[in-house]
């Protein structure tokens, strides 16, 4: 695993070079991402059937075979052991109570010549959530996407899911029950992007599409935004740690661990002052690697985007936690809330010894969807406010008419815009009415 | 200019037709826009000079020449007519009055465990906002992007507007100055987007582009979203009249015309149940174009892209504003307030005969920058909220990481990934420290 200090020569090359991802976008999967858009809008569910049989080795004739009911997702919910649905359930609602103060509320007021100003919140009319299957098939991404949307009082809630081979997973259609999802079609890809996006007979279009999958969604949700919302395009997962060298190594490099564990180009880092812990914590891996049954892949994470950083001291290590702005920062060090005025840029702070990022993950309460690939430098994690919009609310007075009239018709003379300011002209010296 | 009646056959579809916009990416424009900010990309400051010398007929060898400081902006202030530059100065006064109230607060709260759960909220620290220039440069657009990132507290605007043949224009330099934008740049076109994100010798690197522009412009924006954060990909500009026939028609007509008057793909539509009232606006319409020195342009947009619509009552005219979800909504009606509870989907919503939508566009204090060609399904005005950005907080305390870890392990094992169920197992019954 790369070692790095960064009070030596080279440091700042060396960490970009660390963070570099290759994000361009491939034109071959454009534009066979191009070609299924077209045909699943001209062709409607016939195309999507198409595809999904060709792709996820299926063998269906009609979208009725695709669609799962609230009953089907019930009766996954009901085969799991008892243990299992009540986790759901308990990490459900942590999820739902925390996501409920993020709600917006409509506003308004009054000027002194009573016009009011203000904006009317709203939530989406139908979303649709891409959950992806295989082996990234995760009902934790299921609760993390619909309890948003339907805290937010979504009206409608369409999952897709690839089901490979056929095969469905019941944790992904128990969490789906639990969350409050309405309908389900079983097939993923560009193709079901592009039925959420432009519906199709038998899937409904959505107003806004989020979840995670592959190079092709990615490809297929960068292409139909604009016909719907959709929330990110995301990158490979990424933990920073900054340790003051006092938290046992081992919690340390499991944290690091579950990171990299989930596949080969998810990032792990640590910065501490300490050389000698980061002697502790590079011990600690390789104690631990042997028993980890992706030990394959955390190996290879860590190998390639993998690193321990000596810093000068925790200041350091906050300015260059801003840069890297990570997906999930780990603060594991005496007085977390010491440090928070210093950090700007992080998709989730997780404050002290005892907050792995895997309670994050599943069931402390905020959103696991994060910003990646520095995007935290700009973007929030998902919430209440992805499912929400605004409408501005504009009522002028009589009396407000006159002042405000006035200012645009200059203004507007100055943009060349005359019906703007005749507009404003005409309302000048009218009576109330 | 169309007439529609909404209970004859087929108006569902006639309206649809009337509202389809081809947004299409044109794969020519996507490969010049391709091309540009790989040599953006590549060579920096000698890209950027060299398509401004090109597409803007400028003839400069360094970026010195390209930018100008505040000095230079106040410069373009002073030079104003000083009615104009009060009527700026108000303009800005009102809408950063109103931003202000869009400001977001970190928050947090403990549960019984002890555990704090909360976001931390912070602005971007750089943007950069794209001004068009030529027959489009508006000072106000120059507010509506500048004042929000200031109110959220963004550390650095940087403007980038292309001066074609070396041209300035004062009132947007001055919008600059009382905006307080920091540092522009007189370049555009996709060869400016790409400075801004990728960052040149000259143009520091932004976390965010805002702002209006070709299809170059949207073409660039869309190629480097995630590389920063984008506002959105604006379409022709939109206006949706609901009048329940008491307004003076004239005072409609030239707001149809103020829309109609941006360009020939403008949308200007006109709901009323009242037949006998379309046809007033109609003669109004044949009595003011004449006197419209954008005569021409507002007659191609009417007649390609207008309506005039008989509804059936009030109730319907809110469907189809729903359907429609415009840029712009007029409430034109007695009691504009009653309606606003069955309105969903709308950038702004200009309540009363008095609110003209050329009020809201100049002064009035909500944005200008609105969500076009029914986008307003999911998206916002833009606002403080665009220009801040939230980190989760979460700080576990040793009792909620006994119970939360338990749910964590068992989801974690169900999901395959054993390292997240070990990071959480490992903090079980583990002292405080």
């Amino acid at each position: 695993m790369l070692r790095l200090v960064s009070s030596e020569a080279g440091f700042a090359a060396r960490l970009e070079a660390l963070l570099a991802f290759e994000t361009a976008q491939d034109p071959a999967v454009d534009a066979a991402v191009a070609a299924i858009c077209d045909a699943v809008k001209a062709r409607g569910d016939v195309a999507v059937i198409e595809y999904t049989n060709r792709f996820d080795r299926m063998n269906v004739q009609t979208m009725a075979e695709l669609t799962l009911g609230r009953e089907a997702l019930q009766a996954a919910h009901d085969r799991l052991p008892g243990a299992v649905r009540d986790a759901l359930a308990a990490a459900a609602a942590r999820v739902r109570h925390y996501h409920e103060r993020q709600l917006a509320h409509s506003w308004h007021y009054e000027d002194e010549d009573g016009t009011l100003l203000g904006q009317q919140v709203t939530p989406l009319d139908r979303v649709g959530i891409y959950v992806p299957g295989g082996k990234a098939a995760y009902p934790s991404s299921v609760l993390m996407n619909a309890l948003p949307a339907k805290v937010a009082g979504v009206g409608e809630i369409i999952m897709v899911v690839p089901t490979p081979g056929g095969e469905q997973n019941d944790l992904v259609l128990a969490a789906a029950y639990i969350a409050g999802v309405d309908k389900v079609f079983t097939c993923g890809g560009a193709q079901a992007v592009a039925a959420l996006a432009y519906g199709t007979e038998s899937v409904p279009q959505v107003d806004k599409i989020t979840g995670p999958g592959n190079a092709y969604v990615a490809a297929a949700k960068r292409r139909v935004f604009g016909v719907v919302g959709i929330d990110m395009v995301a990158g490979p997962s990424e933990i920073l740690v900054i340790c003051d060298g006092e938290t046992d190594p081992d919690w340390i490099a499991m944290d690091l661990f579950s990171q990299a564990e989930h596949d080969e180009i998810a990032q792990a880092i640590l910065l501490c002052p300490s050389a000698d812990y980061i002697a502790r914590v590079e011990a600690s891996i390789q104690k631990l690697l042997p028993t980890m049954p992706r030990r394959a892949i955390i190996e290879q994470s860590l190998g390639n985007r993998g690193a321990l950083i000596e810093v000068r001291d925790l200041d350091e290590a906050c300015e260059i936690a801003n840069f890297i702005a990570p997906e999930h920062l780990e603060l594991s060090v005496a007085q977390p809330e010491a440090w928070l005025g210093k950090l700007r840029h992080a998709g989730a702070i997780f404050m002290g010894r005892f907050t792995s990022e895997s309670l994050g993950d599943y069931c402390a309460g905020p959103n696991h969807v994060l910003p990646t690939s520095r995007t935290a430098r700009f973007a929030s994690p998902l919430g209440v406010y992805d499912f929400q919009k605004r409408s501005s609310l504009i009522r002028v007075s009589q009396a407000g008419a006159q002042k405000l009239g006035r200012i645009a018709s200059l203004l507007a003379h100055g943009e060349g815009l005359t019906a703007h300011a005749r507009a404003a002209e005409l309302r000048l010296d009218a009576p109330e009415r």
